[in-house]
């Protein structure tokens, strides 16, 4: 049906000895708000290996930022080498002696799969403004175009947190009957006008940034400032203030030798906690693109489960796999009620769901950082 | 001590007759963080008329880009007309037919008073940047010159939200002696480290616009879409999830004629919240001073009751004042529970303290929205 190029050595087995990414090529995706996109690649690394039936996969899916190193073989127990690591391997919730993981860069993405630093074919110069908006459903039949390549007939598990799990949901009802399981983690059928507030004080921020240019910047010479003011805002927001003020309080910075993104001079003292957001504004900017941080935050925005449905219990109506949600009590960005709210609408409609809480003061961020809890609750 | 320039008209009574705007101006300030400045001019209304005691003034304190403007006397019925107008008048919680109502512009402000805005007399051109750090410590000192020279020997009251509840709090500890009433409203003994944060997000914002200049723009040459950012984010936190929900929720923009601040095109479609904050933040540009918005809310961000005492409890014991808190339900900027802790805390030293919280979805705005609770709470 689309073309596929493969890039990576056939019948390979490797796969899971190495930490290597991969790629994957198709002709065209199909838009949810119409036209098309291609070629389309997605860059992705498996552990484990698929059975004969095709039916032992696990697609994982990444937040805003990440990409396809959920795992790292060389490291399997450090969590900041690998964003879901000591949830995948042998004897974890995301066995790979069992399964065949996927994770791949979503579409949109700057970690090797198609989004606006991409040469667009027609003109050969990166995308830019000129990529096509993009929704969490294209993301996933993105997803399914990749899954279906590798072999796999059936996904055991779906999981994600964030836009993730905004992604695990879409696959539960875009694609019913392919999913075994759904995990969704810290994610909502849409999300709060509060959050795309949020969401768009950190476009904002990068769009004044008189460097973003239309999104015409060329590599390493992009709206710097405006990304970091970004991410500074959506660290906040990934955090809770509990987390922050047992981390931060009032304390001041010990030194002052991160420049701020305006590059402006301390006004009065330096707290520790402003020293940290510059830190993590720098950080995101030497690995980020600003134009996929766009896309990727308005897809997020934009997502509502119910889109082109009659209801949204018409849209959770499709869902046939078993579905745990799972909420974190302190994340105001997708607010633990509404996750549960969610996992009880689709067990009113005679789904198979289980809600669990996270106990964290770390907010938004706590599937990255609780490992126990998301162990156990995997585990269920 | 000082001298007082003053431009008024002397003995005038008619003062409370017309919506006028004095100034008072006098030679020096020393500064808590250290060093002078002078001279200091504070733009200031009052309403109702002193008696020979001196002793039935009620001071009131604005927010963050307030003004002295808290009461219009041609439209006392219409909250856009004035901040705290249903609050203030003959009967109403602030009686100007017992009590003279005062409202000054904070010191740092750019509604009359000085601030970096104003000529710095040592160069002839505004301060910019050269201004010093101002403290609420140093804001609460300077209106003290002012009550002073107005003739006020005790306070009956000092009242304000946010930042002007910070300043009715540090009224009631640096001049005890001076103030029988305190009502402290959405305000705590410090911010939280998340406040602090989204409140540097804010002034990096308005740092990085290249317009800044380092603080030496031009007047209506300044920094507007970065001001406006900062605005846009302040928004939020001045509301409360429930309360955009209630407002906003995911509705679309019904229109798109207003400017994002970055001046982009719309990535896919506009929510109404967006539209709104963009509205708002273009709105704050034609009216306030950027260099003054990065020094009050860092005025803010540092002030913490107990500075300079040898704990908070030694600076809540200086308290000699009825203190009344009024935290909000829905205030995450200053969380309900943190103001709740400032008047046990009072209490428990010994202080006359009560506590009132508003039963409200508007956030840390619902100081400026609820008339009636915000007038059961005062008439206690």
């Amino acid at each position: 049906m689309v073309a596929q190029i493969e890039q990576r050595v056939e019948g390979s087995n490797q796969l899971a000895s190495a930490d290597q990414v991969f790629t994957y090529t198709f002709e065209s995706l199909p838009l949810q708000r119409g036209g098309q996109l291609g070629p389309v690649t997605l860059a992705y690394e498996t552990w484990g290996t698929l059975n004969a039936g095709g039916n032992n996969a696990i697609l994982i899916s990444h937040a805003l930022t990440g990409n396809s190193h959920a795992r790292d073989i060389h490291h399997p127990d450090d969590p900041k080498k690998a964003w879901w690591n000591p949830l995948i391997g042998p004897g974890r919730p995301f066995d790979t002696s069992r399964y065949f993981v996927i994770c791949s860069n979503v579409l949109g993405g700057c970690a090797g799969s198609t989004g606006p630093s991409s040469l667009d074919p027609n003109s050969g110069m990166p995308y830019g403004m000129r990529f096509p908006v993009i929704t969490i459903r294209d993301m996933v039949r993105a997803q399914k175009f990749l899954v279906e390549h590798l072999g796999v007939r059936q996904l055991a598990m779906v999981a994600g947190g964030s836009i993730g799990g905004q992604q695990a949901l879409e696959w539960a009802i875009s694609y019913p009957e392919m999913v075994q399981k759904t995990v969704v983690v810290a994610a909502t059928a849409a999300l709060t006008a509060q959050a795309i507030a949020f969401s768009e004080v950190g476009r904002q921020a990068i769009m004044a940034d008189p460097l973003w240019q239309g999104g015409k910047y060329a590599p390493a010479q992009g709206p710097e400032a405006g990304l970091s003011i970004a991410r500074m805002l959506a660290m906040i927001t990934y955090q809770s203030e509990e987390g922050m003020e047992m981390r931060f309080a009032r304390r001041l910075a010990q030194n002052s030798a991160i420049p701020a993104p305006g590059r402006s001079a301390d006004l009065g003292e330096r707290f520790d906690v402003e020293n940290y957001l510059y830190y993590q504004g720098e950080s995101l900017v030497r690995r980020f693109d600003a134009n996929s941080y766009l896309y990727i935050s308005r897809a997020m925005d934009m997502y509502d489960v119910s889109e082109g449905y009659p209801s949204l219990e018409a849209a959770l109506r499709r869902l046939r796999s078993k579905a745990l949600f799972i909420g974190i009590r302190s994340d105001f960005l997708f607010p633990a009620a509404r996750v549960r709210w969610l996992a009880d609408q689709v067990r009113s409609l005679g789904g198979a769901s289980t809600y669990v809480e996270l106990d964290s003061p770390h907010g938004h961020d706590a599937f990255l950082k609780e490992w126990e809890q998301m162990t156990n609750a995997l585990n269920l």
